[in-house]
């Protein structure tokens, strides 16, 4: 009788997360209930934000705890249902977690289309490309001719805002760890300009690169780039804030920026948090239109895939460390 | 032949602003060339965010340095003209700073009305009370039963910004630095709820009186109140971002708040700073609107006075310790 494999939290970290967190378990496979189906995971993605819920109870995530399987988008198959409206072989978009079965609610099941590639809906046609694309476009208010600078730019949702950032005809500057991300960025995206944050000259590159300040800059990262951006922020500025990833990989976050809230008085700067799911009515036309540009070759995916549920907790890891290009997905075997 | 007795900066403070950092001084009266006037100072306002500038180029004050006179917002009497539009005895509101008379460039000169009291303008007719207004309903867009907060509450703008509150339905919270600034925002000002945050259970006492968390906080302090408020703001909560009186009199700020910005995400709060100078083309409706509230007796206005050119130093240097209840002023003999 088939066994389900699950990843589960063995511990939360104390400090920065490590593999030893997680725990590899077999359990039997889970019958479904009326309302419910059973989906075999195709893959899932590896994405940063999930590290914040490991703090506890301040984040949105929710706050994961010891003993459970660990929490991820993901796309599967249905392959036990009673539901007419997803059937055995309906393909979804839905909260797999780190593990090869799950029993998921149908009201949480999205139907992604038969006509695109399936993972395209972890990256640009899912949580992280809506973000990228809301983010960037409601928060970041961003207008022909702006500089726009946005951190972790070679992540999943920072790769995206930049080119969706170019294609509405501003100047764009990504900010990120290597030079090779560097120099995937203005290669192979189309950015103006590409920063290492780890360069001991970085403030002084950023200054270099902004002689007309910034405009918009969208924050994926929090910290010390944050704290830079400030001061490079033209007056009237807007900065989305989508992600502290400079501060999830801790039990001690940094205090916040200097200058705050000085500079945003000073320089009238509006600084919005937000949350992908507040947009939920637009995705319908987003997601059009994100596809739209995809096939027109306006925006280019980078994806990373790692193979195999065992390979997850590394993957994570590694992420957090700035180890991933465009989206990490990890796919099942 | 008369003087003009002048308080100049003799020194920018290092560390805690303090009286010797003042001169006074005689010098001659000076003679006004066409397009100036002479404005005979009767009276000025001392504001906290005046510090800011003396604390070097990174203050919208401008930058204030040794051996210029005090920079402040006075009212005056023209004792010199050969300008129509403002003839000798003409009441005016302009830079005056501390000194018994300034030339004045006609177009930097506001013509006070003759029917209302004209240390008005010291406060809610002038930058103060145009700060709390546009602040308040511009920035913090406060609606109907919203619980908001302010910081400074008995301070020239904080003290208005509640009542305004009050005026347009809200549960309103004062954060004041001391019990009797408490009793004067409930039992003179109609505030639901004063709180002093030296208190040593402040942010347990925060917690309670807002049950139903933070729509609005107007923030004239940053620092720990900021902080503080952070974690009561509602999803989709606005900080209105004034002054940050708790950083001014140091040379070395604190760093922002923890939860910058992590908690503006988790609970989509919007942080945005703002001069009033940006809503200048909207004062005339607000002055009317003030004008009417006061009249009413929605508005009651608080003010705090000290007589003497010779004692503007000691009044700053006390008002930064928080001695001030409304708004500052120096009356001149």
């Amino acid at each position: 009788m088939e066994k389900n494999k699950q990843v589960i939290i063995d511990s939360l970290p104390e400090g920065k997360l490590v593999e030893g967190n997680y725990r590899l378990v077999e359990s039997s496979l889970p019958q479904a209930s009326s309302g419910e189906v059973l989906v075999k995971t195709i893959s899932f993605a590896i994405t940063a934000g999930t590290r914040a819920g490991l703090q506890g109870s301040a984040s949105y995530a929710g706050a994961p705890k010891a003993g459970i399987v660990m929490n991820s988008t993901g796309i599967g198959e249905v392959v036990e249902s009673a539901e007419e409206s997803f059937p055995v072989g309906s393909k979804v978009l839905t909260q797999t977690g780190w593990q090869d079965y799950s029993l998921q609610k149908i009201e949480s099941l999205t139907l992604m289309r038969d006509d695109v590639d399936p993972e395209l809906y972890l990256g640009p046609l899912g949580i992280n490309g809506l973000t990228a694309y809301f983010g960037l476009l409601e928060v970041g208010d961003p207008k022909s001719k702006d500089t726009v600078m946005v951190s972790a730019a070679a992540g999943s949702v920072g790769h995206m805002v930049g080119q969706i950032a170019k294609i509405k005809g501003c100047h764009v500057i990504g900010v990120c760890g290597n030079d090779d991300k560097c120099n995937i960025l203005i290669e192979e995206l189309g950015f103006d300009t590409a920063l290492n944050y780890k360069d001991a000259n970085f403030r002084q590159n950023l200054k270099d690169a902004t002689p007309n300040g910034l405009d918009v800059y969208f924050d994926n990262t929090g910290g010390m780039i944050l704290g830079s951006a400030l001061f490079r922020m033209n007056t009237g500025g807007r900065i989305a804030c989508c992600g502290v990833v400079s501060q999830y990989d801790t039990s001690s976050p940094e205090p916040g920026p200097r200058g705050i809230p000085g500079l945003l008085i000073n320089n009238r700067i509006k600084m919005e948090g937000f949350l992908v799911f507040d947009f939920a009515e637009k995705y319908d036309h987003a997601t059009s239109e994100i596809l739209e540009w995809i096939e027109s070759g306006d925006l280019k995916i980078l994806t990373d895939k790692v193979e195999g549920l065992e390979a997850a907790p590394r993957a994570f890891v590694d992420l957090l460390a700035g180890g991933n290009i465009g989206t990490r997905i990890v796919r099942l075997s």
